[in-house]
């Protein structure tokens, strides 16, 4: 079978990084277009287009991939359906849950595939995780994702605007693992969200979540802050007493102090693997919970001012 | 065929209000049991409990309604669900969307009915312009909502609090008839919210809306500091040039300045109609727009503190 031709949209960081290497090593992707507002170009993609409506015309493309912000995700997204592309979608997939659930009905509508890809549940530890505790349930679970964002969104003004989800913006990630891995659908009881004097969007957050019972610790600290080494850590423990801890992102598992899974990320290559999958079984993967959860801190949150940060 | 056998859980101003009598006058139901942290009684009801668990146990309700406040209501609903009753939920129907879809599909696998009331959408102003908006496409949509807080929700503090919805709590009901109105699906682009400084909910809201397309003017004013005379009004224009004009929360409906309907609401008694067809077919209703749209508005929103406000 030939392989399906991909367009990407956005050649941002993350297009440049992780995308358009792992398409070009992908036996069944073709990368055969680009659209970036800033002209830039991939390495062997002849068709390169400023305006991704040039894109979206463009006959001899399958499927694109979105990796603009996400503020315009879903203006591209449905014209791409309406143009019969099917639609990766870099997370998080839209702006808004309204926008989601639009874009899931549109591709049903139209007979396309629409994914949205939550790259940190492609690392092989939360996929074993998720069969560890398949079945069990959960007596506290802990989350501590703590990050430097000068590090990792350098000169990135729109994170720190009303809608560009601040500290969200990597928790969502840690989020997307735990709906992944939880045996039991998870709720936001309360939040409490820290935003900069000269900011809009949260540069901390601890979020107080359950798991639909009483009685349990479960629990979430975001923190962009965070110099030196970084963290992105799940601890969990069951009902039954096993203790799982997924470590760098969820790259390694230790169960109750061993170590089960420890190797580096390929995510993205999950990603294109899965996407490959659902276009050839014609359905669309559309996963709301981890935007959902984050859509529910901002309701119910409780919101305090820290002092100005200079990004 | 037998009426249905209906308990009232939370017996506050709405259920007093609304429910008992509605209830009362409708030969579909039969109010049977009435739970009450306060220990309040309804007229004419027997069985009262103070714990609502001790409703749920009793074999002869077939069905809830659930008045308390939305923070409790997902676990009142599960374990209604669980304990085989059918379940209608007061609006908002619950403190969160992940809550709200849990409830959906908890009720599916229980084989029981779940139905969202908006009561709002029952004005026949409301049916009126959804069905003469049908097929069109909008070029304007003006909400305006602006009420007395302390005449409506007088020594009511959870409000107040954080996830206590604020001015969304009566915003949600404009929303509501919008969402049901509107030919096109309805998203927030850009919100700002004013917070009084000893307060955690917004008292103000200002909605850029969208219908998805470039060019229409779409927006909401939400305000709860109108003394005199209050306004819930939605004004809109079709791009076919015909001008609607829904007043007094949709019970009145003016064409190009005729009015068309003008009848006093009778908001109740279309819940318990609906709610009476839904458990003959035994299908259940969930709208979760509403909620989305406000949980997208306060995932988007500047947020600007505004003078102290005491209730």
């Amino acid at each position: 079978m030939s392989a399906y031709r991909i367009g990407i949209v956005g050649l941002g960081k993350i297009a440049q990084d992780q995308h358009v290497p792992v398409i070009a090593a992908d036996p069944d992707f073709d990368l055969v277009a680009v659209a970036s507002q800033r002209a830039m170009r991939a390495p062997g993609v002849s068709r390169a287009f400023t305006d991704w409506r040039d894109l979206l015309a463009d006959p001899d493309v399958d499927a694109v991939a979105i990796c603009t912000p996400p503020g315009v995700r879903h203006q591209i997204a449905s014209a791409a359906l309406d143009a019969g592309k099917h639609v990766l979608l870099e997370k998080p997939p839209a702006a808004t849950l309204s926008e989601l659930v639009d874009l899931e009905r549109r591709a049903a509508e139209a007979g396309r595939v629409v994914f949205t890809t939550w790259h940190s549940q492609y690392n092989r530890g939360v996929e074993e995780a998720r069969l560890r505790l398949a079945g069990q349930r959960l007596r506290a679970l802990q989350v501590t994702w703590k990050e430097d964002v000068r590090r990792w969104h350098p000169g990135q003004a729109w994170i720190w605007e009303a809608g560009g989800f601040g500290v969200f913006d990597p928790g969502i990630n840690a989020l997307s693992i735990v709906t992944r891995i939880a045996p039991e659908p998870i709720f936001v009881r309360s939040a409490t969200l820290e935003t900069p004097e000269n900011a809009q969007a949260p540069i901390a957050a601890t979020l107080e979540l359950a798991a639909g019972r009483a009685g349990e610790r479960l629990g979430a600290v975001f923190d962009w802050r965070q110099t030196g080494p970084q963290t992105w850590d799940i601890d969990i423990e069951t009902e039954a007493g096993a203790k799982l801890a997924l470590r760098h992102g969820g790259s390694r598992l230790e169960v109750d102090g061993t170590v089960v899974v420890d190797e580096p990320a390929h995510e993205y290559e999950g990603i294109y693997r899965r996407f490959a999958e659902l276009l050839r079984d014609g359905s669309s993967q559309v996963d709301a919970a981890p935007l959902r959860l984050v859509a529910d801190a901002f309701m119910v949150a409780r919101r305090t001012a820290t002092e100005r940060f200079d990004p």
